[in-house]
């Protein structure tokens, strides 16, 4: 297997498999250690500068496959792997990329009037947040609300793996090293994700439940994530695993915690509307309560006290906020128009 | 700065406050990278195959540094700098040198009678615990216990900063990625290390104040950190930081957990003889009581259901468990010398 010849995705997949000799060997390989980096910065250029679509996907299929590694505990067979110098290579010229591009995509001069002052800055920033097409989406005011079936509800869920079933591990990363006051924010979001220490409560369990009622199994994600959902799990990714990166984590978090309520309360009508049974859609009800909490902690305990520190802190936050605001609106277009075409493909049988 | 002619510490420190520039180029500078490992290799040779204690102190001081950066939440002023590809690759080879060394150490054929079955198996494990000799040590038993005056204390616990003030950012490392029923016990416990939500009863801080009653500041951290001490620190770093060490982390700290109530017994002793302040002790009381609950749930809700999943995975836990007993002892001999040779000092001046 030769990454030169093949997708670098595969490659992954069969290095993954490799023994911890083979690893070894290829960390003290010099030669081939370069030719990857080279390789990867190819990549990056087809797929961002000449916008080679097939390049993003295997840009987005390797960074996936890097991430699900990061977000995994130890595997027996594989202990003995030393895959982080090389899994770093490759994540690091991706990444760089890849945030690089959204934030090309800004409008120009909209960081130049950040409030200094911390209530000032909170209240900003969430008119940034509602006045964003991607606020009142009508993928969910409109298509999940008042239209959609069981299987386009299968089919969003699917999508949605790319974040939700992880929330409780992003925010044990973010957590890390952060002083008391909103550490201690970020813990008690933790500790309610793993359901206040009762297993029957624990969120990413209830997520899988409404998985498993509406048959998503691990097959039909494998067959059916788009590709804006893939960049969007790719970025929250990023942002939650490298501590460099907390304070746009803080922003772009703060956003989903944020809209979360906004949005689901379509979920749950689209899950009624369908009779599907009432305990799949405990997670969503759940949460349009517990996230206006949530988000308010956030904004008062996590960002309020970072801000007052620093201005600069104040646009990094903001930047991390706008990235998950078109990112995730780019993810709804996708997905809408993934929805429409079906219908259309339908009108036209 | 050359790591050639430098100290790689002194070359890591300097970096550390480079631009995100010099940071991509070195990243992208195939030369540089290859001498750096080159480097590494030829200081970890010096250190473990020949013995030199300088070459050791190296390794350990640029370790320490590196997992420091690992343990800290974003500073403004570095966000831009992606490190990961040249810290992985330093810390990669001093760590497994690091770790084969303490698997070097092990009594012949300790492994060949591990149990399969979970119960007999935390039998068998907690007996090899309390039969080791860094289970009932003369530092604490007899030092702490009986002499310590309170300038001992403030050296002791200025070595036990290693590991005490950021165990609940370990706690939130290890849980990534678990199965529901280790994962809750894991974060049931670092929910306590978070005070359970109340910002006075945050563990970390508890141990702040002990360390400020008795007058340790970030100086005398700096000037009197044993290098057994650092050794300790950056093992239980390194399991905790990767996820593929987890099953030697389980049996390393689980440890830890078991041993802290017998240990902080003296401490407590110590702390009261020397008529220190009764809030600063406040910390290592609570642990005598929680650790052997912590150390309960973690044999059972944590070792037995991986154990019973696997014999190799009973293994690893087991060669986690020992390293944590040798290192410990090594570090506890290392510190009773230091302060034998106190006393050798003073009867000689």
């Amino acid at each position: 297997m030769d990454f030169r010849t093949e997708h670098i995705s595969s490659w992954l997949l069969y290095m993954f498999d490799a023994t911890a000799q083979e690893w070894l060997k290829c960390c003290n390989d010099d030669v081939l250690r370069a030719e990857i980096r080279t390789h990867c910065q190819q990549l990056v250029k087809s797929a961002y500068t000449h916008g080679d679509r097939s390049a993003l996907e295997q840009v987005h299929k390797a960074l996936a496959l890097i991430y699900t590694k990061d977000f995994s505990s130890a595997q027996i067979g594989t202990i003995e792997c030393e895959m982080q110098p090389i899994l770093r290579d490759i994540s690091a010229i991706f990444e760089k990329s890849m945030i690089d591009h959204e934030i090309k995509q800004f409008t120009h001069g909209w960081l130049e009037d950040v409030p200094k002052d911390g209530q000032l800055y909170v209240k900003w920033l969430k008119n940034i947040i509602s006045k964003h097409s991607s606020s009142v989406h009508p993928l969910y005011n409109d298509f999940l609300g008042l239209h959609a079936q069981s299987h386009h509800l299968a089919y969003y869920l699917a999508q949605e793996t790319n974040l939700d079933p992880r929330f409780d591990d992003i925010l044990a990363f973010l957590q890390v090293g952060l002083p008391v006051e909103p550490k201690l924010e970020l813990a008690q979001n933790y500790f309610d994700e793993m359901g206040n220490g009762n297993p029957a409560e624990v969120h990413s369990h209830m997520f899988k439940t409404a998985l498993q009622q509406i048959g998503v199994d691990d097959q039909f994600l494998q067959d059916n994530m788009l590709l804006d959902a893939k960049i969007s799990g790719n970025i929250s990714a990023a942002l939650a695993l490298s501590r460099r990166h907390y304070f746009k984590a803080v922003g772009y978090f703060g956003v989903t915690e944020y809209l979360a309520p906004r949005r689901f309360k379509h979920v749950v009508n689209a899950w009624r509307r369908n009779g599907l049974p009432e305990s799949g859609i405990t997670y969503h009800e759940l949460h349009i309560g517990i996230d206006a909490v949530h988000a308010k902690g956030w904004f008062n305990n996590v960002i309020i006290p970072a801000v007052e520190n620093n201005i600069d802190v104040g646009r990094e936050i903001a930047i991390g906020a706008m990235i998950r605001l078109n990112s995730s609106e780019r993810y709804l277009n996708s997905l809408l128009q993934h929805f429409e075409n079906q219908y259309t493909a339908i009108d036209n049988a």
